[in-house]
């Protein structure tokens, strides 16, 4: 099939909004960004063998590589506007035409709930990947950089935080799931994580500092502290975590899971003392699960602590000190 | 070495221009689009072994994928301005170190002489590929598009054409170069495109269509025919090839080449009769070499003239009608 007939049939769809004056099919897109507001611009790969396994359905893939980029936007507080897709599939595909069925499913089930138009890409042969450039809009002053974090901000995460983390356990058969809910539940958040668009706009230009957790919690949260030369303590305790999680790996290792697996694509942000109860409230108002986890304080470094002690974690997991 | 570490050793580069808002290191850049300018977005993927052999210098391959996306802004007539730049590395590379070194050498050796500049991206391990997102910015009524050429507009193509296709006849060692000279200056071509920028600012508002030549004068010419609803006629005898092309190749298959042959990343571009005499004089002033090789007509579909008679090309060459 030739490259345009195939961009027509899996990857055109749907009435070209009013900002896209040019669509597919030139040597570029042409965009009229709105006056006054900023684009924001985030590109993330997903690589066959290091980010998923060659056996993912192709629908799962396809919305994951979208989500991943659109929680970039998310965690900007823009809103997601226009993508392109660089897709590299391997010749040999045992059904190409229904591969990409599948894979433009998923990339559009997630791009219309978000209402992000795809602008354009490049169709390549070679060993399974996806790329995609994510564009949103934000207007400057409420942009949520990692550098904002100040001393005082209580510390949020949103959602549950872990589920990919034990998902991905399971996939590497490293653990077996105990029932076929806790394992269809946890599979859920790898393969189809929730970029918390909503969330992003209502803490636009309230909330200081936001990530969103794609390495892990701690690992995300001490981007944000080390580009705000700030330090913060966490309680492990108050982590948000699926029941299912606890179920089928117990508490502790839950935590640890919470604490450091990556892939939850939600957000953690930290919100000054003064708008703590307001964005309590239009998260409530909005279904949208926040927690407080922490607190940001002077100095450098992550303190976290479990039951009243302070814990040590590293990769392998976490020790209570000596 | 640590993500940030890496990237700012190889990939941040000088001051961050006025209207990049936020740069590296944060969720997404933010950067602030000039108001009453579209934003030009092209995405193009070069694969390890479909658009380049494994043996490729990384200076070379980092200039050429560059290169190709700059020229699809050059191409709409844009001015280009931000990149981003999603690196895909085999683990098993013998000095990553080096190879980066060289990579980003290359990349900003074509970034700085077109001031366009890196807001952001990815790392990621896996068989070796490079996508890169290039925006630009040109005024809406000055885009130069595929579907503008209308009956009468005179066709151009910009500096020599045949040169990397003829250098991939070396690379892929279907024919031996007679001497170092030509080798050396056949490669170029290939492994150093020119996107035509400066051409492609000075058309923006003269010309009608425009296109890069990435895959071929021919294929892409009729892409523009295609866009536009119209014909053409193109006379082989007028291509711009170089001396060198014709000594390798001889006249014929250098003619074949430049018709046919891809990767060459000049512009070729319609142009309506009152503004050819101004056009030819601004680039002549610019010293950008286009030589005008045909003539849009009514109807569908291209015709090739050689010596007067019309001949016929498919992809393996062409030949005189009986």
């Amino acid at each position: 099939m030739a490259e345009f007939d195939f961009i027509n049939k899996y990857f055109h769809r749907g009435k070209t909004p009013d900002q896209v004056m040019l669509d597919k099919g030139d040597d570029c897109a042409l965009i009229a960004p709105s006056i006054g507001c900023a684009l924001a611009v985030t590109t993330d790969t997903l690589v066959c063998g290091t980010h998923f396994l060659p056996d993912i359905h192709p629908h799962a893939l396809a919305y994951r590589a979208l989500a991943t980029n659109i929680s970039d936007l998310a965690a900007m507080g823009a809103l997601p506007k226009w993508f392109s897709l660089a897709i590299c599939l391997p010749k040999d595909l045992t059904d190409t035409e229904s591969w990409l069925d599948k894979f433009s499913q998923g990339l559009f089930q997630l791009a219309d709930k978000h209402n992000i138009y795809l602008i354009g890409g490049d169709t390549t042969s070679g060993p399974l990947s996806i790329t995609i450039t994510a564009m949103g809009e934000v207007e400057p002053t409420k942009a949520l950089t990692r550098s904002a974090a100040q001393v005082g901000d209580r510390i949020f995460a949103s959602g549950n935080l872990g589920g990919a983390a034990g998902a991905l356990d399971f996939l590497l058969a490293k653990s077996t799931p105990i029932n076929s809910d806790i394992e269809t539940s946890l599979l859920q958040y790898f393969n189809y994580p929730e970029p918390q668009v909503e969330l992003g706009l209502l803490l636009a230009g309230k909330a200081n500092a936001a990530i969103d957790i794609s390495d892990g919690l701690l690992a995300d949260l001490s981007h944000i502290l080390k580009a705000s030369n700030v330090a913060a303590s966490v309680d492990l305790d108050l982590l948000p975590i699926d029941d299912n999680l606890i179920k089928q790996f117990g508490l502790k290792k839950a935590q640890m899971l919470a604490a450091t697996g990556g892939d939850d694509y939600q957000l953690c942000f930290t919100v000054p003392d003064e708008q703590v109860s307001l964005v309590k409230k239009l998260s409530s108002q909005a279904r949208i699960q926040i927690k407080e986890i922490g607190i940001v304080k002077q100095g450098r470094g992550l303190e976290i602590f479990s039951e009243g002690e302070a814990v040590n974690i590293d990769q392998k997991g976490y020790q209570h000190f000596a």
